[in-house]
């Protein structure tokens, strides 16, 4: 078994398709080295040793060794070093690297190799005693901490206690006699806290640092990384053994990080970051503030010609946007990592339009180059055009670098780990921290928007923050921040945990209080590539809106009718007219409390032209395409009143005893209402509600139609678990609506259907399709039936079936993302079922997993004709049904071959 | 299409196979004729023209007319008189029969020909004017109530106040003036009701009985008896037209009804009453009391002989026990109806033994002569053994007919519709009633025991009790019965409503006061029928038992091992020890109380032993039997108490604060307990549990097999619903299991299983069978998740999807008897692909439904290996067992042939 890849001298037994095996940087530095750019040599230990390690009680293959060994001499060859030479020995970097990127999460050791001889090797190699000694601390820290698991604080102490004593500021004002000091300190300190002596061996230092890379994988910070971004699937972590060059040997050196276009925009611009005399982690860290790249044209004009030429020939390569580091040693060059850069949303959009434009990549190609994220987070909030300049003015506190766009309200909070417990009470907060470390990603990822002190764009806070698409505003130097006391002085003002900030991540600025948040508009390119996927779709997309405000909103957002209309959410609320809502409020409830079928009609007959009125707007809204009303769903204990006051009013206004209420709000308890007296159970019991919204309907849709606008009703009847039951509503439901027609003396088209979902309806397609002229899976329904699972309850311990570390029983929450296996059994056999019964029949979904990306493409795999997604999600569907359709073509190809 | 069906001078133009179309009564009628008994004769309008009447708005269909006119002119023919004759008029009855027996549910008239013109044909023919007479007023009377619906009462009350004013007390003592006179008042008040005269056009009367009698089809009595017995799928009721014949033409005549074999016991007795001088619904009515047929024997010994060689050629032809009506006109013997007639649990056994012992029947048709019904009502209560013979003697009140056997206590109540009341409220009531009449059946049916004042062994109140195998005492003349008052006298006792009564429907004996029962020993022949359906059944039949009490009962009812005991309920009760209950309470409760792992697992360690050593008792009550224990299933909050006195009470005892508990009841609180935080789940978030629970299994296996008990434990996780869930239990399982089989040195074989009760398990049951050796399916709960149904929920609207009146989507309740459409569409499918990955899976089920006969025979279809049943209905699931083999044999001929 091959565990151990080598790149170097223009040649590297890897390839940049191997990223699973030899993980993304690892790929990345093979591939570079085979077309001939300037890379450091080094080895590449797989993914799958990894993953051996992990399965085998962490014991490393046996192969390993003689393969790292052999590696390690052909390296030297190469570089004509040795390792742990004493007069110029060869330094390695040791790195993480999967598959999938995982900014900072996993571990790194730099300058081994380096030990009381070979530093000073180096010393005389370069003429600089400081740099080697700095080099050798860096080190001994690193390895301490990270491979021995020493306290980093203590390790950090020792060095600002030899500040103090030395009475200097910065880390570069340490002469190298208090460098050698340090590194005897260290080194002490290593041996009272372990009992042995810090590896001089260079071997062993290696060994030690591959392992604690591997262990990295499963930190917990990793897990959690993981988890949030539902990374799975992937064996493990390689480890990269390349050797070290240095940035930081003299002002004709640095490091720097960049990007082939724009992140944020997408413009084609070269973008990025550069220190000078600094290791690559400077950078990333955000401790220092760099400069741009267009400063370091004029610094180093001859080398950023060379990036300049690396930046074309790597994304002419790749054919896409890449996200490089560099080194320059001496004035020289090196690549040390290409990697599909992460962007904004609008960014994705732009570059994969420009791409396509320039002959890049296809349209097609274009359009997977689009995630559901990306979508979304396009939509995600600006500050609200309306909002009056001079109040903004009042409230602008700071400014930062805008480093990830959008618009965010929250309170501060400046913990990671409070601001998980602030948002877990349902707070909106927004994260404070001097800078950002990957033990904060959970509280970064539950608040609306970050705020750091320092760093750049390419740091900690940015990189994560991007790739979320979360509003993120870095470098912000005038937050004084206090975290003993909860607090920070910024502008002449004290902000106080839970206070509130507003940041606009576009512009960078800090405001205080809460400002109003809108919705923005979206890009060019995000139209045109939507454009090009809605030519590719064969799934309609459909909206679940309730009013026509949210009708008219889905119709931008590009919905092609409504998949689902819950009437119920109207017995409520007037969205139209909000003060009339009381009114519905009481006649809704006075159905429900009467006790005899003529004081039900008589509340019925008042709701009957709230109803009409409501329905009027909505097919108005979505004049010329299809509207899906579903009938009463919910137990009817939902609408009335369960607190004494209430009752005693609700009886008051509908002139009953109170006992009459509390007696029937008690009789309306149910066990388990989920599985209870609901859905069409309730027109079964009581047809005359059936018969109202039937009516109110019909009435609405003839009206609409005498004023010009074409409408299609689809009336659905949810909770269906027999074809019998779906006959007598069905057949109830045409008598009303054909006799309303009738006297009208007009001809209206409807269709009646039925939701699926129960598993019985499932199992019972091909009879219930016999009455039902659609089918629209309400998979909400259908989950929590066919997992026996309770939306409402399952926190208790869908967590932990879904952790990875605990017991990862589902990949996903299988109410946000289909559950394919299972519920997606049911769906596929109840469409092939029905469709043999009735070879027209439509059918859609209109559970939440409609607006799911992967649950789309399921829905187009199963042959669906429409999904039915919230507005905002309208967009995510249309991409999904594109992609699914152009992931068919590539399967059906490969099948071909 | 032909809808009507002569018979008649020996031949008939049906025969005794076509009861689905000719209605029980015309299939008996035709068949006698054929095999030459003396049948007046008559012609049977199918149930077809029933069915086309209510598919078709009440419209008899186009060809009934001219078939019924050319069968009546062959009747004329055949009898040689003329209907509505002047001299010797034909007279028939018009009587209903539908294919299953609903007796007195449906209508008859009899008399059908006489008008004002034809009465004194019949005069002048029986010489015998107040004959006639009678005959015309009775004609009268039930045409106007039957066929018209005028008031029954107010026609009764016109009879009342002839007899006063004649002075007579008996209906009988009328002379024939008298009756002329009743005759003119009835056509006179039939006028002025409906404004129209009395028919004397005797087809206009034909053809308005045939409406009534099908009318009666649809009518409230018919249809609450379909439901109750759960008929259905018939087309209707025939109408059977037979020339009249008198039992009332004096003392030479009679009429009588009579059961080939004893209808109780099941001996071999000619069994019956009869009725000097009456028509047939004097019998059955019960108002006067019959003599017994020896007594007839007695009188007429010439026709007697002649009946007794129609018993034994009926009993012969029909091989079954054979329930006739007969009447003798002037020593003429007529038979009237024969059927297969009903019987006690212990009559069938009897019945079914003697006849294969006979060479009647084979005993694969013995096995298929009984019904699940039979079984279950075999052993309903007698009085207990127990009680003190001076404590019977002092509370008996009165001596009736024993009509049925078995015991009954309850609260006396007057009305049918007032015990349906507090039936409904959960008390046991007794019926009581002068007499019983059809419109009583609701009442008798949910009574715990009848007990009429008057009727024999074969009036209404008997024949229907008698179906039901319910405890009855007829004919108990000493009840001095005041319906106003609610209240009785008997004895020198006022027993009012809600007073306590027992019977001993074996003795027909009435007590005051509540007795306690117990459940009686079996009779020999059912031992002996059980033993044969023994031998042939291919499913084992296991019991769902908790106790070692249970165990040995359910072994004496013929288990072959436990399917189903739930170790939560010895959480709650120490049933060999129930001083001790409280000590598992409350350690069950501080478990869940207990907020670290450490708590909980003390906790733990006090249930350990308590489970343990029920699972001794258990194991040794069902040694060398298996033993299929499921862990944990409820959800916790079951456990806890609600109430905040018993909450502060359990803090106490178990010392922690009052909020803590309160606080661990409010979590655990669920919207939808059935789909929540329960089954496995809770192994899964709380390892500990599964830990204890598997370690008290184990324990009690390796310590009975110690004292020589074979032993044959299978754990069984609950609620599965993914492979890998079950995978973690099963490895967490076998970990506990293996390691104390170790410790001790032994040798210990036991499986670990799942049950299947959740669609998604179903569905992908090819996974879990990876990681189950056996699967049980939990059909209650896999009932409630296919169909979206909450057993404790459903009480609000399953009754309509069953009841035929109303919706009636199912045939009946789906908890009751297996929806084999749907679940049992899963089941098939769980089982296929179960065994495609292990194809020596072990299958079984352990739902309510292992009790139920239909579902029984599904599972033997489907492939089970056993059923798991509630200890008394063991005998019911062996039996269904062995026919459901015996209806495969008779299929499997039927599709070779």
């Amino acid at each position: 078994m091959k565990y151990v890849y080598f790149f170097g001298a223009g040649k590297a037994e890897g390839n940049g398709q191997m990223k699973e095996v030899l993980g993304g940087k690892g790929a990345g530095l093979a591939e570079m080295t085979r077309i001939g750019l300037p890379v450091p040599a080094g080895f590449t230990i797989s993914t799958e040793a990894c993953d051996f390690y992990f399965k085998h009680e962490r014991k490393f293959p046996k192969e390993l060794a003689a393969q790292v060994k052999a590696n390690l001499a052909h390296l030297e060859k190469v570089t004509k070093k040795k390792l742990g030479d004493a007069k110029d020995p060869l330094l390695v970097s040791v790195r993480s690297g999967s598959a999938r990127s995982m900014p900072g999460m996993m571990e790194t050791i730099l300058n081994l190799g380096l030990n009381s001889r070979s530093v000073e090797g180096l010393a005389q190699r370069t003429g600089n005693q400081r740099f080697a000694y700095d080099a050798y601390r860096r080190f001994v820290q690193m390895y301490s901490s990270v491979v021995i698991g020493l306290p980093k604080d203590e390790l950090e102490e020792k060095l600002r206690t030899l500040k103090n004593r030395l009475k200097v500021k910065d880390d570069t004002q340490i002469p190298a006699d208090g460098l050698m000091q340090l590194v005897a300190d260290y080194r002490e300190y290593f041996k009272q806290k372990t009992g042995k002596a810090f590896p001089e061996d260079p071997h062993e230092q290696l060994w030690g640092a591959i392992g604690a890379v591997f262990e990295s994988w499963m930190g917990e910070k990793a897990v959690t990384y993981r988890r949030v971004e539902k990374i799975t699937g992937l064996l493990g972590t390689a480890v990269n053994v390349v050797q070290m060059v240095f940035g930081n040997t003299g002002d004709n050196s640095g490091t720097g990080v960049c990007f082939t276009r724009d992140p944020s925009t997408g413009e084609k611009d070269f973008f990025g970051d550069f220190l000078i005399n600094a290791q690559g982690e400077d950078v990333v860290a955000g401790i220092r503030t760099p400069m741009q790249l267009s400063e370091m044209a004029k610094r180093m004009p001859k080398v950023y010609k060379q990036l300049e030429g690396v930046r074309q020939k790597l994304e002419r390569h790749y054919r896409d946007m890449q996200d490089l580091e560099f080194t320059v040693e001496d004035g020289k060059l090196y690549m040390l990592q290409t990697r599909t850069g992460k962007r904004s949303p609008a960014a994705t959009f732009r570059i994969a339009m420009d791409m396509a434009n320039e002959g890049l990549i296809t349209r097609e190609e274009a359009i997977q180059r689009i995630q559901a994220d990306d979508v979304e987070r396009l939509f995600y909030p600006v500050i609200a055009p309306s909002t009056k300049r001079d109040d903004l003015a009042k409230r602008k506190i700071a400014t930062g670098v805008n480093a990830v766009p959008g618009a965010a309200s929250g309170k501060a909070i400046f913990t990671a780990h409070e601001a998980e417990e602030w948002a877990s009470r349902g707070e909106k907060v927004i994260l404070v921290r001097r800078e950002t470390s990957p033990e904060d990603v959970g509280g970064m990822h539950v608040a609306q928007g970050i705020l750091t002190a320092t760093g750049g764009k390419t740091s900690h806070a940015a990189v994560v923050a991007r790739g979320w698409g979360k509003c993120c505003i870095v470098g912000c130097e005038a937050l004084d921040i206090d975290y003993p006391k909860k607090q920070m002085h910024v502008g002449g003002r004290a902000i106080s945990q839970g206070d509130w900030l507003t940041l606009d991540g576009s512009e960078g600025i800090v405001y205080a209080g809460q400002i109003e948040l809108a919705r923005p508009e979206p890009p060019k390119a995000y139209s045109i590539v939507m454009g090009w996927a809605d030519k590719i779709r064969r799934l309609r997309v459909r909206t679940n809106a309730d009013t026509p405000f949210d009708s008219r909103k889905a119709r931008e957002m590009g919905a092609e009718g409504i998949g689902l209309c819950r009437t119920e959410h109207m017995f409520f609320k007037d969205f139209e007219q909000p003060e009339k809502s009381i009114e519905r409020q009481l006649a809704i409830q006075e159905m429900i409390i009467a006790d005899t079928r003529e004081a039900r009609q008589r509340a019925l007959d008042k709701l009957l032209p709230f109803q009409r009125s409501d329905f009027i707007g909505i097919f108005e809204a979505m004049d010329g395409l299809p509207v899906t009303i579903r009938l009463i769903d919910p137990p009817l204990h939902e609408f009335v009143p369960h607190e004494k006051a209430q009752q005693e009013e609700l009886a008051k206004k509908i002139g009953v005893p109170v006992e009459t209420v509390i007696r029937r709000v008690e009789q309306l308890h149910e066990a388990n209402p989920m599985l209870g007296h609901r859905g069409c159970r309730l027109a079964i019991t009581y047809p005359e509600i059936l018969e109202m919204q039937v009516r109110a309907i019909i009435e609405a849709a003839i009206e609409c139609q005498k004023r010009g606008v074409k409408v299609f009703p689809e009336i659905m009847h949810p909770l269906t678990m027999a074809k019998k039951e779906l006959k007598i509503l069905g057949e109830a439901t045409r008598r009303v609506a054909d006799s309303i027609i009738a006297q009208h003396k007009v001809k209206l088209h409807y269709l009646v259907g039925t939701m699926i979902e129960l598993p019985r309806a499932a199992l019972l397609a091909d009879q219930i399709a016999e009455v039902a002229e659609f089918f629209s899976f309400g998979t909400n329904d259908l989950t929590q039936t066919t997992m026996g699972l309770s939306r409402d309850d399952a926190g208790r311990f869908l967590p932990e079936y879904v952790d990875e570390k605990k017991a990862g029983i589902f990949a996903g929450d299988p109410f946000q993302t289909l559950d394919q296996d299972g519920v997606g059994m049911l769906i596929e056999w109840a469409i092939q079922r029905g469709r043999k019964t009735r070879p027209n029949l439509k059918v859609g979904i209109c559970g939440e997993h409609g607006g799911d990306a992967p649950s789309v493409k399921f829905c187009h795999r199963a042959g669906m004709d429409y999904v039915s997604a919230s507005p905002f999600r309208v967009p995510i569907s249309r991409l999904a049904a594109a992609q699914a359709v152009l992931e068919e073509k590539a399967a059906g190809k490969k099948a071909r071959r």
